[in-house]
């Protein structure tokens, strides 16, 4: 037997587990990971080579620690498409929502603290809450996915949790949480405590909906987590932000390593904000194949989840592991979430989806014969 | 009163905290950060822009989230620089050396258990254990800087704790600890518990020893961290490092956030590590200029910790911060450690380092006057 990880003296809580991550297979067609199908357009690629050119002239020095130019832009984006007022003070950043999340929870989680989440969401919550030794509390969900307001309320009344995490549009099954739910259990988690309640809308872009943001208004509790991954086409770049009360921003600097953005970073997603209305197309354009998505599944006899994402989850099979295999042999890589009966597809290009869709056709032919 | 940190729940041990970082402040000479003054040579910055635009025309895909061949390379450095062979499966990299740091207290340290470091040293150490929940142990080390081997292992011996910092060169001294006695205390923290024993690197280019890396070989509880901000004068880059047992490299995998490293940063850390005999040209310069700043701040009189690192420790001040502000006012920007008695100067290029001397040479003509 070689030297592994359980010779070391790792935490207990980490023994016998395995890395987060979805299987990177080479396949033709790869809907497994909701990335933007879209290559970033030639001339932002020349943007980027020329920020970056010109933040590697000074790369001896560290990046502006407070990413005071970035956050402007971010909070300039957040106005622009939400129509509610938020700049520099209301906004952070950091390397990737998960990131983001990571120091909210060093700040309003950790050791002696919970954080629940309704499930099956998110499940980089329950992760990151393990990795800054907060308690995990796994909320309920209705069986059609959509969050059970009085159960949801009552969790938080006997719980008690520190944080609170909503997920709009949730993943991995797509469907958005009205806005009076979010209300609801905000309500329920200042009586309890009071906690912060964190909603994340990596997907809201893609939602029929509007942003939750103008909700921070007066609810300093209240923190709106986003990301350039997936509406900015950009996943490689690891950059999330939040929105929030000028104190929630004050309060996650106690915690952020410092510098913790690099400059090539910073120049990088400056240049993609000064191309947001290209990008934004792109969304139309996955609005309208993640419905199409909706309505083919439909069409042949799949039960779809409503979605407001740039991915659709649908079901229900008996195995839906062997599902998934019978897929991925076709050359088209799906999720498989481990919730029972379900698979998640995310929205490629029309190519893609023929392909996917011709996938799913063939295997339905295959089970009637 | 407006609403502010404390208005919210944060943490009880975050209260009435400020968020670290040394004062930004635009003054002509910075030498208060130990950053390379070196600004990157333009055949590498027109490498840098060429690889990002490469990586920026797949930045809608996540990046790889093993980063393996930045691992491969940064193997190849450390094997062609310590003569020690170490390989992909040795090496562990992220956000900065904070971030590893970070990760190896989150698998090896946190709640209920602990970490100790000889202090003075590099403050990060201690607050990212605050942020990871790891019980924080000052240890000690003698009037010289030096470490007491054997208050150092009955520290060990006594508190027993999971996990040993030792930073060599030591910041903000600049002083390296002897290989003898490093192994000292690893003996010591086998015996306690057996615990992790982190050795922080950062500046080790600059030492006129050698790294520790080949120490790895046959004890798995050994870490080296690393860092291209320093010799690879890339700050703005945010690349830390790790050289380990794979079961080290494995373990921190169950802790790090997915794809926590970013295609640009991945990019442009292979760019510079394509220069490295360039680079390690500067290391040499920078080594000749901080043997000057050592031999003419003796000369004026001043006590100087022998360096290893880029800069230099010096004193005695009965007043350091006024002595700090002195120096300033004649326009050159030091480290106020909070060390009674010492500052700390970074070694810039000659220009800086006659204008930082200057500015001293006249601040101590004022005092004799």
């Amino acid at each position: 037997m070689s030297f592994g990880i359980d010779d070391l003296p790792v935490r207990d809580e980490l023994r016998g587990k395995s890395p987060y991550g979805a299987p990177q297979l080479d396949v033709p067609v790869r809907l497994n990971t909701n990335e933007n199908p879209y290559p970033l357009p030639e001339p932002l690629v020349e943007r980027i080579a020329e920020r970056v050119r010109a933040a590697a002239r000074d790369l001896n020095r560290y990046p502006d620690r407070d990413a005071v130019e970035l956050r402007t832009q971010l909070a300039k984006y957040l106005t622009d498409t939400s129509g509610h007022e938020v700049g520099l003070a209301n906004v952070w950043a950091a390397n990737g929502s998960n990131e983001v999340i990571q120091q909210l929870l060093q700040t309003f989680g950790g050791p002696g603290r919970t954080a629940i989440g309704f499930e099956p969401s998110y499940s980089m919550h329950g992760l990151i809450a393990r990795g800054t030794g907060t308690g995990w509390i796994s909320g309920p969900r209705n069986e059609d996915f959509t969050i059970d307001v009085e159960a949801a309320v009552r969790a938080i009344a006997d719980a008690k949790p520190d944080v609170v995490f909503v997920t709009t549009p949730n993943n991995p099954t797509g469907n958005a949480v009205p806005p009076e739910t979010v209300l609801a259990l905000y309500e329920a988690a200042q009586a309890a405590k009071p906690s912060m309640v964190v909603v994340d809308e990596a997907y809201v872009e893609f939602s029929h909906g509007d942003s939750l943001l103008p909700l921070i208004e007066g609810r300093p509790q209240l923190v709106i987590s986003r990301t350039m991954s997936k509406a900015f086409g950009a996943a490689g770049l690891r950059l999330g932000y939040l929105a929030a009360h000028p104190a929630v921003v004050d309060a996650v600097q106690l915690v952020r390593l410092p510098y913790h953005l690099s400059a090539v970073t910073q120049a990088t997603a400056l240049a993609a904000l000064e191309h947001t209305d290209t990008l934004l197309k792109y969304v139309e354009q996955l609005k309208t194949e993640r419905d199409r998505l909706v309505s083919e599944l439909r069409a042949l006899g799949f039960q779809v989840v409503e979605s407001d994402a740039n991915f659709v989850q649908f079901g229900l099979f008996d195995d839906s592991h062997a599902a998934w295999q019978k897929i991925l042999d076709r050359g088209v890589l799906v999720r498989d979430n481990g919730i029972p009966g379900w698979l998640r597809v995310s929205a490629g290009t029309p190519e893609e989806n023929d392909a996917f869709l011709d996938a799913v056709r063939d295997m339905k032919k295959e089970q009637s014969a």
